[in-house]
């Protein structure tokens, strides 16, 4: 029985997984990856840290310094490295253990990891053939279970509410930094911990990823509001825009155009459909109405404990939506030098199709 | 003339250690290695981006959303790609661009990038032949100028006044966690961001890793403070330690020999001198006193924009220390569920020895 209640019924599935996809050797850096499958999260540095699992084992090549703390989280075995030694000796041993020194194996490696911790298992190893979690990992973990989507609602609960109090709280000459820092409080108030935010204002919200910055709060300008926080473990992520002042024609033209592009994705989301589809159907949408080209990128992206993560909601992707998926539908249009307009929901699609996280409409908020 | 004023001469630099190391190709992800290159630092995502740098040319691969925010930092060319099309063709582009197509290039891989950044590039050359940084990148980037020195004392001289307050504010009751958001309110109130903030109370500070926690300050328990904050993009890094009510003798002299640890590795660190050697001399100190099996890390680690970088006071270190590299000296004695001391300072090397940036004595402070 391990300490991580979920690393033997994830463990069985994953090497379900392998077994399917004819995968040897699945390696973890110390990422989402790791956390998913056996609840550790190691201190992250320089020092290489990685999970083998293969069909009938596996164990971790820990620096020694971390070994005490990882041990709570996991009973499976380590092997350990003191800085005076380096790793070398203890991923041979590992290997060993894993039976992972045969040539030509299969081996699946996790894509986030930091590229002198991949080099160094395949340079230990004989040859291999490699890949990344596609079709392993990253497939089982696009598929989220109720104990996963209920942590993902809590933690648009506490969004829902920071964005409420932001837009009702601007004031002609407030800063961008200060609406974050107000949705910050408000994610400390709640016990949840800020993941990003980007507020945006005028100008600066036709381009997708501002960073918040001094920009003053004027009359007639367009302001934007993307901003996630993390609570159990699992983020939210959410997108209202909307103007101080009287909005032109323009504007609201290009919002209904937004909003439109978002019930078109909505709708268009249903298990057993590409996710190129729902990318497609947003994008039509917008061109339809002479915005192609402001329209400057993918549709959505999975949402799990990464804020990214599969399945992409995208011209180039070649996922097929599954009951139990959750990502963004999140369309926008960017007029360089004026304003922009994004909505984002978060949903999870359910068989009859998508179910919204978040319970504030996407009207446009007009101060 | 590039928008970040050091791009050339650092440029300039990189590429007379590329001639000197024969090296054709440097290849650099969205990290620190990119930031002193370009000053240029990417929102970071599962979006490949990458620095070619190679004798006479230079460019990105970078996702067309976030070009904008680049172009602000840098002159130099970009190849961009859109989400409905992907990286390869641009990469592709690049390549050519930096003729990077022919066989058995010597290519130096930032070792901090993704994985999967790091094979899409090396699949997309022709069996080239690779390293690490180590020779090139980070050679140049462990010896620091005048204006890195500056940030780094600016940032020890907020963290030092954040260390005193957490200190003169412990209280019977408080946890580790109310300790640490002091620190942070110093470091804000003086417009640092945190970095990283380590507060142990007790058997913690047995633990060299520790994460801060709701464990309560009671009489006689050793405390152990590591933190850091940035400035000006550079960061600080100090531990100190000390005790709440009376130590008894075993405190004391633990604490009386990682102090000689300490100043053992001052005396021996001198330009031209194996980083090895600072590392035995601290080691040698706690070993003779009985201590060797308990100081469970190496004496320390570069720090420039990273807070880990080379070179690393380590006995399996191949460094040759130099004038101008800055680096922690910070051995540790940890009494597994009684007590650690750990005391760390970051020096600056000069010609003459070791200059400390924190103005914050060593000496045990007694509550």
């Amino acid at each position: 029985m391990s300490a991580f209640p979920l690393t033997e019924t994830r463990l069985a599935s994953l090497r379900a997984r392998m077994a399917s996809t004819g995968t040897d050797l699945v390696a973890l850096g110390p990422s989402s990856h790791m956390l998913w499958t056996t609840g550790v999260h190691p201190h992250g540095d320089e020092r290489p840290v990685l999970l083998l699992i293969s069909a009938d084992r596996a164990g971790f090549l820990m620096p020694s310094l971390n070994a005490d703390a990882a041990r709570k989280a996991t009973d499976l075995p380590f092997r350990c490295w003191r800085d005076d030694e380096g790793p070398d000796a203890a991923l041979s041993a590992l290997l060993e253990d894993c039976d992972a020194r045969r040539p030509g194996l299969s081996v699946v490696l996790d894509e986030t990891m930091r590229a002198d911790f991949a080099l160094l298992l395949l340079d230990a190893m004989d040859s291999p053939s490699r890949r990344f979690t596609g079709d392993t990992l990253a497939a089982l973990r696009a598929v989220k279970d109720a104990g996963e989507a209920a942590a993902i609602k809590s933690a648009h609960r506490v969004n829902d509410q920071a964005v409420r109090k932001a837009f009702a709280a601007l004031r002609e000459g407030m800063t961008e930094l200060e609406v974050q820092a107000l949705i910050a409080a408000e994610y400390e108030r709640q016990g949840a911990a800020p993941v990003f935010c980007s507020v945006c204002f005028g100008p600066n919200s036709a381009f997708p990823h501002h960073s918040s910055g001094t920009t003053r709060l004027a009359r007639d300008m367009a302001v934007m509001i993307d901003t996630g926080c993390r609570v159990d473990g699992y983020p939210s992520d959410m997108t209202r825009s909307g103007f101080f002042g009287t909005p032109d024609e323009e504007y609201r033209r290009v919002f209904a155009v937004v909003e439109s592009a978002v019930q078109a994705a909505l709708k268009a989301a249903k298990p057993g459909v590409p996710a190129a589809e729902v990318d497609r159907a947003a994008r039509q949408t917008i061109a339809d109405a002479g915005y192609g080209d402001n329209f400057l990128h993918r549709t959505g992206h999975g949402l799990g404990l990464d804020i990214h993560e599969p399945p992409y909601i995208a011209a180039s992707s070649d996922a097929v939506l599954q009951a139990g998926n959750v990502f963004s539908i999140e369309p926008g249009i960017y007029l360089s030098g004026r304003f922009g307009v994004r909505l984002e929901e978060i949903v999870i699609l359910r068989e009859d199709g998508p179910e919204i996280f978040s319970d504030m409409p996407r009207d446009m908020v007009v101060l």
